[in-house]
C-alpha cells in the first residue's frame, strides 16, 4: 500500500475537462455546473463544498465555499475562487472571471437536490437547464491508465482480504463478526472509508457477508442477493446468524483507492458445498471463461448477457440465475470507478459495444431459495483486443482453513 | 447485544402519521408523497423501494416496487400496493385506492432528485408541490421512548468500543488500523452498518480517528475536525498517520441501532497531554455541567451556544473553540435520531427552545493548529425537567494503558 495522499495529476484533469467541454459543444451547451461529490472529483480533483462551472471553451472556474486552503491543495485548476455560503455570490464570482451564466446550461439533474434546481431556476432566468448526467456518466465509462491502476490497488487490497478471511472464519462466528473483520483489513490496507453509489435511495453497506439462507433474501438494492441485515433500517448486509457447516457464504467486499473501487464476490465454505451448488458454482466459472473469449471492443452487452443467461438455462439453472423470484435482477455486470453503479451495464436493455477502456465488475450468480448464493465477481478491464482480469484472487470456492 | 431484527411497533407508526396529517391539515396541504429511506423508514418502517402517499385525512398507501414480500414483512401500514417500476402507474395505483393526485402535495425537496421532481411536475399537473422537508425534520426532532431506547442501545456499543479502544490503541498504530478496529468493535455489538446524514453531499467516513496535528485539519465537512484521510476523494476521517506519545488522539465514533444514530467523542492520550490541551478538555467537561445545569424544556438553543462561547472566551480559549480559522463552525450540538444531522442544532441562529423527547449530542471541543483537537461529545435526552446524559461513558481524558 502506497502510504501517501495523491493529488489527481494535472494531464488527468486537462484531459477530463477538454473531453467533457467537446461534449457541451456537440451537444449545443453553453457550459455545465458540477455540483456533486464524485463529479467533482472528476473534474476538479477536490470535494471540498464547492460548485465547478465548465464553460463550453475557456477556463473552468472553481468556486469554493468550504474549506478554501484545501481545496487549492487539492485541485490543480488554476481559477479557484471564494464563494460566499448559500450560492448568493455565484453570477458576481462568474462575472469577475468573465462570465455570465446564460443559455443552455448543463446539471447533474439525477443528483442534485430539487431544492437546488428550484433555486437555481429561480435566480438564473437567462438559463436554460439541461441534464448532463448521462453525458458525464459516459465520459467516466471509460477510464485513463491512471484510473485502472487505482482500481488494480484495490483489487490488491480484496485479494488480501480474501486470503485472510481463509484463515479467519470459523464455524459459529457471526456474519457481523466477519464483516467487522473485513472492515478492519481494508481500512488498515487503505481502503477510502468509503463506497459511493449514483441511483437514488440506493445505500450499501460496505460488504455482504450472507450465508446460507441468508444469501437468498434479495431487498431494495438493484443486486441479486442483499441478506437480513440486523434491521430493516438497513435491511441488507450482515446479520445475526451465526456461519454453518456445508454451506455456502457469500461475501461481496468492495474498496475504495483514490476515489476507485474494487468490488468482488467470493463463494466461502467451512467443509463442502451442496452438489448443486458447487455444479453452480462451476459454471459462474464457466462464464467468466466464455466472457473472456467472447468480449472485447465492439462487443455488444446484451449478447454478452444473452451468452450468459443461455449458459445458465441450458444447465437448467434459469431459475436460480440472478436471483430467484422477485429477487431477480436483470443484469450480470456494471461498470466500476468513481461509484460502484457506473455504465456500461452487461444486461439485455444496454445495447451498446465495449470499448477499450472501460472497467467492469462481472458477477454471474446463483440464488437458491432457504439455501443461499453462490458465484464469482470479478473485475476486468477492456483491452485493446479483449479483456484483462484486474482481479488477483483465485475463482475456485475458497475454503476455509478450520474446516 | 438483543440479537434479533425488529420491526418498528404499530404504536409508533399510527401516532407518527396522525401527528404528520394533523401537521399537513394545518398547512393546508392535501397530501405528501414520501421517497427517501430514512423518512420511508419513519413512516412506514421499511426502507424497500416504494412511495408511500399519506393525505392529510385517510389511510396512508405504501407503493412498493420492491420486495414486495419483504416490505409486507416490514411494515405494519395495511394498505400496501404493488408499482411498476418507473412510477408510471402511480395515478392508476392511487385511483385504485380512491386517491386523486392534486392539489397542495408535499414533497421531500432537500433530498429528492431534481429529475424525480421534474418529472412529476410533468406528470402530475393539477399538483402543486409544496416541500414539506422542514415539517418532517421538524417532527422527528422529538423521539418517543421507542426510539430513545434505540440511541441508548448505541449508546451502549459506543460505551465498550471506547473502553476497549483504551486496550486496543499503541504507539505506532496508524490511524487507519485503530479505525479498523473500531468498525469490528461496532458490526460485532450490531452496528447497522450505515449512519445517514441528510445534508447535500456531507458525505462521512464512519468515525474519525485523528491524532496530532490531523486532528486541526478542516474540510468540506460540517464539523470541527476532518482529518486528512487517505485521498482527497474522501478528505477525511483516519490516515496513515502513525499514533504518537503525548499528543491528543480524538476520536469521533458513531453507531447505528435500528435505524437510531448513537454518535460520541473522546480524547485518548498515550502518556500525557500538553498543558495548555488538558486545560481545554477540562473547559469541555465545565461546557457539559453548565449545560446540564442550565438546558431543559423552554431553554433557547441559541442561549446555551452563546453559554459555551462565553466559557471559551473568558477562558482566552476562544481562537481554538469548535475549529480554528476557516475550520470553525458555528453550534456545539446538534439533534441525533435517524440522521446525524437532525433538529434542533444548538447554534446562534436557531432560536427554538428544547422539548422534551429532543435528542441532541453536544460536542464543544477545541483545535490547535498543528497539535490536534481535545474535547468531549456526549448524547443528551431532554426530559420534562432538565436533560439526561444518555452516554455510559465516562468524561475523563481516556489513557490508553500501553502508555
Amino acid at each position: 500500500m502506497e502510504e501517501i495522499v495523491e493529488n489527481v495529476p494535472l494531464s488527468e484533469i486537462l484531459q477530463r475537462i477538454e473531453c467533457l467541454q467537446s461534449l457541451l459543444v456537440r451537444e449545443g451547451l453553453d457550459g455545465a455546473l458540477i455540483f456533486q461529490n464524485v463529479d467533482l472529483y472528476y473534474y476538479a480533483g477536490t470535494i471540498q463544498s464547492s460548485i465547478l462551472f465548465i464553460p463550453s471553451e475557456g477556463r473552468p472556474v472553481l468556486m469554493v465555499q468550504k474549506n478554501q486552503t484545501r481545496a487549492r491543495a487539492e485541485t490543480c485548476l488554476d481559477t479557484v475562487v471564494p464563494l460566499a455560503k448559500g450560492r448568493g455570490s455565484m453570477a458576481e464570482v462568474l462575472g469577475d472571471c468573465g462570465y455570465e451564466l446564460k443559455g443552455r446550461i448543463g446539471l447533474e439533474l439525477d443528483v442534485i437536490p430539487a431544492a437546488l434546481y428550484i433555486w437555481l431556476s429561480g435566480r438564473f432566468e437567462r438559463c436554460r437547464w439541461e441534464d448532463v448526467s448521462s453525458l458525464i456518466r459516459r465520459q467516466r465509462m471509460c477510464k485513463s491508465a491512471y484510473e485502472v491502476e487505482r482500481v488494480r490497488r484495490a483489487a490488491r487490497i480484496l485479494d488480501e482480504g480474501f486470503r485472510t478471511l481463509c484463515r479467519v472464519i470459523r464455524e459459529g462466528m457471526t456474519e457481523l463478526e466477519v464483516d467487522g473483520r473485513m472492515a478492519l483489513i481494508a481500512r488498515r490496507l487503505g481502503h477510502m472509508g468509503i463506497l459511493r453509489m449514483r441511483g437514488w435511495n440506493q445505500e450499501m453497506t460496505h460488504a455482504h457477508v450472507l450465508s446460507g439462507g441468508s444469501g437468498a433474501m434479495s431487498s431494495f438494492l438493484n443486486s441479486a442477493h442483499a441478506g437480513e441485515g440486523t434491521t430493516p433500517a438497513m435491511a441488507q448486509g450482515a446479520g445475526f446468524r451465526r456461519l454453518g457447516r456445508n454451506e455456502p457464504i457469500g461475501i461481496d467486499y468492495a474498496v475504495g483507492v483514490d476515489g476507485y473501487v474494487g468490488d468482488q464476490f467470493r463463494t466461502f465454505v467451512i467443509g463442502c458445498l451442496p452438489a448443486r451448488l458447487q455444479a453452480a458454482h462451476d459454471l459462474s466459472f464457466d462464464i467468466h471463461r466464455r466472457f473472456e473469449d467472447m468480449a472485447g471492443p465492439g462487443v455488444n452487452c446484451a449478447d454478452l448477457y444473452a451468452m450468459a443467461l443461455n449458459e445458465a438455462e441450458r444447465a437448467g439453472l434459469g431459475a436460480y440465475f440472478m436471483g430467484h423470484g422477485e429477487g431477480r435482477v436483470h443484469f450480470i455486470g456494471h461498470g466500476i470507478g468513481l461509484e460502484i453503479d457506473e455504465f456500461p451495464i452487461v444486461a439485455p436493455g444496454f445495447r451498446k459495444p465495449l470499448e477499450p477502456g472501460m472497467v467492469l465488475a462481472l458477477e454471474p450468480k446463483f440464488v437458491f431459495p432457504g439455501e443461499g448464493v453462490v458465484g464469482i465477481e470479478d473485475d476486468y478491464l477492456v483491452t485493446e483486443s479483449g479483456v484483462e482480469r484486474i482481479t488477483l484472487t483465485d475463482q475456485t470456492v475458497m475454503k476455509v482453513c478450520s474446516g
